[in-house]
């Protein structure tokens, strides 16, 4: 058996292009991976501790048998680590070795802010440490190696993240891991805009359940609107009719308002994009801060990064990207 | 027969608290009377001419046989001053008199800025012409001239503004000129945020109806929805449950922002009044500019009014007003 001495893999960002939060109720919602990704170095060790760096965050640390011992960041820093810690176990355990590993991470997806940053490093190191150990796993598995381990972390995600960032693309998707893909053949152009608010999708997703609750019959339809957008949109990539799409995102915009999920930064962005000469604008994943995209024609690019940026916030394009979970050569 | 030298009546502006646009799909809306009037003072004239004059809008003119002489706005003014005009004609024909009256128009409602300004002024003209002409009309016939001089050279309105400056109070209304009075004994004490940015009714009517045909399986449950909210607030006002018509009132702001009529303006005073700590804060009437309401804990009123015109509003504390069109001694 040829054993490597490092691999590297990486693994996507992604956005939610329409249905956040209607999802959680049935509801579908089209997801896309974006040219942003985790990457993340694995390399044996010569003893059986698991060493997990990540340079971006500013956090380090070992792994033992008796627990966690920090390197850098302090006790927080077994929390952000933990579900890459699980991630290699569970590539361990199925090739049945006891070694230890360092994993290297660099990250240029921004944190906490609806990306899907922590399931693009959590994929990348289960590729790369499976692939150290000379096992192929299949997409399935790298899949449920990330839900896993995100899971037993940060509770019970919906499974977009682990989804979209192991297979990429655009991908139509249902609650209950249930997911096509949508065929673009075109690029898709974007401008995200980060508040830089940090936030909590458990709570948001918690809000608007209560909201649900007390308003059953104003949410439903609403909810029910928020399915019926992705039908329309999903037509209208088939079709690259932007004027359509950009229309459906605002709808699809104002109805995360209407159940309670937009800040006054998300709005002033959403309008500076919109009025800069964007297609369409809105808030993109849980909301309560994070980030909004904008479409927006290839013309006015410049004008509506700028306008995000004069807005406070902090501008990127980004575009599709086909490619999920991988090995770098 | 007794003749007075001159009389003097008064109007209340309005605001919508609920349902605007929807309410043009079927749906029923919550409309409220406040405290600023137009006020309309007639005299007789010796010749038959109308002479018009609205001190505020600086339009003046004379209505003759052969057409209209400005005094002050030019030809623009004829255009304004019309619905008057008709309005003191349709009560000339009812006591079936051909005299000359001059009209003396104050009011202290923004225009163009949804809060019927135009229909104040037109029902309080037919009030004080009636009762000059020693003739008291029914309510109902207040509204019927007001109803049928806006129609004439405005098109057709939903009639929510006649019906509301002629009843006063706070009005459950549903298309086709049906209401029923909702009983609010207590104040409700709002805040309104004027962008004074001018805009059409009519215009904004025809680009939510574009959506709607566009879109019906998206746009339809969002008028349901609508109509829901509504349901919901009148349950809320009967029992003064300010927190619930705080966030019916910024459910209903979002579902507005859904079919394409708030404005950057509009979000900025609206999120500035909710930050500030108002109950919750919508934009009313067309959208488009015009203005934004906000309800608010008495605690907070100052803070709401000074964060409105922070915002770049020009804000004015309000009350329900349970006088609709009447004499003023």
């Amino acid at each position: 058996m040829h054993l490597l001495n490092e691999v590297t893999a990486s693994a996507p960002a992604k956005i939610i292009l329409f249905g956040e939060h209607f999802v959680v109720y049935g509801e579908p919602a089209v997801v896309l991976a974006i040219d942003k990704r985790a990457y993340a170095s694995v390399k044996m060790r010569s003893d059986s501790k698991i060493y997990i760096n990540s340079a971006d965050l500013e956090i380090s640390g070992y792994f033992e048998k008796n627990g966690f011992i920090a390197e850098r960041g302090g006790q927080n820093a077994e929390l952000k680590l933990k579900p890459i810690k699980v991630a290699v176990q569970k590539v361990l355990e199925r090739v049945r070795k006891s070694v230890g590993v360092n994993v290297e991470i660099r990250s240029s997806i921004p944190v906490a802010a609806g990306l899907g940053s922590s399931a693009a490093v959590v994929a990348a190191v289960a590729k790369a440490s499976s692939h150290l150990l000379n096992m192929e796993l299949s997409k399935e598995n790298i899949f449920n190696i990330t839900f896993e381990s995100e899971r037993l972390v940060h509770g019970t995600p919906s499974g977009i993240d682990p989804t979209i960032t192991t297979y990429g693309g655009v991908l139509l998707f249902r609650k209950g891991k249930v997911f096509t893909r949508i065929d673009v053949k075109k690029d898709i152009p974007l401008i995200i805009g980060n508040t830089e608010a940090e936030r909590s999708t458990g709570g948001l997703v918690s809000i608007v359940r209560q909201m649900q609750e007390k308003y059953p019959s104003i949410i439903n339809p609403i909810i029910k609107a928020g399915g019926k957008i992705v039908f329309n949109a999903v037509n209208a990539l088939e079709n690259y009719d932007f004027t359509k799409l950009g229309e459906l995102m605002n709808i699809n915009h104002a109805l995360l308002c209407a159940i309670g999920v937009s800040t006054a930064p998300l709005e002033k962005l959403v309008y500076a994009a919109r009025e800069a000469g964007a297609y369409g604008a809105k808030l993109t994943g849980a909301g309560g801060g994070g980030c909004m995209i904008a479409l927006s024609p290839p013309k006015r690019t410049k004008q509506v990064y700028e306008a995000i940026e004069k807005a406070g916030g902090k501008a990127f394009a980004v575009k599709k990207s086909d490619e999920g979970v991988k090995i770098e050569d």
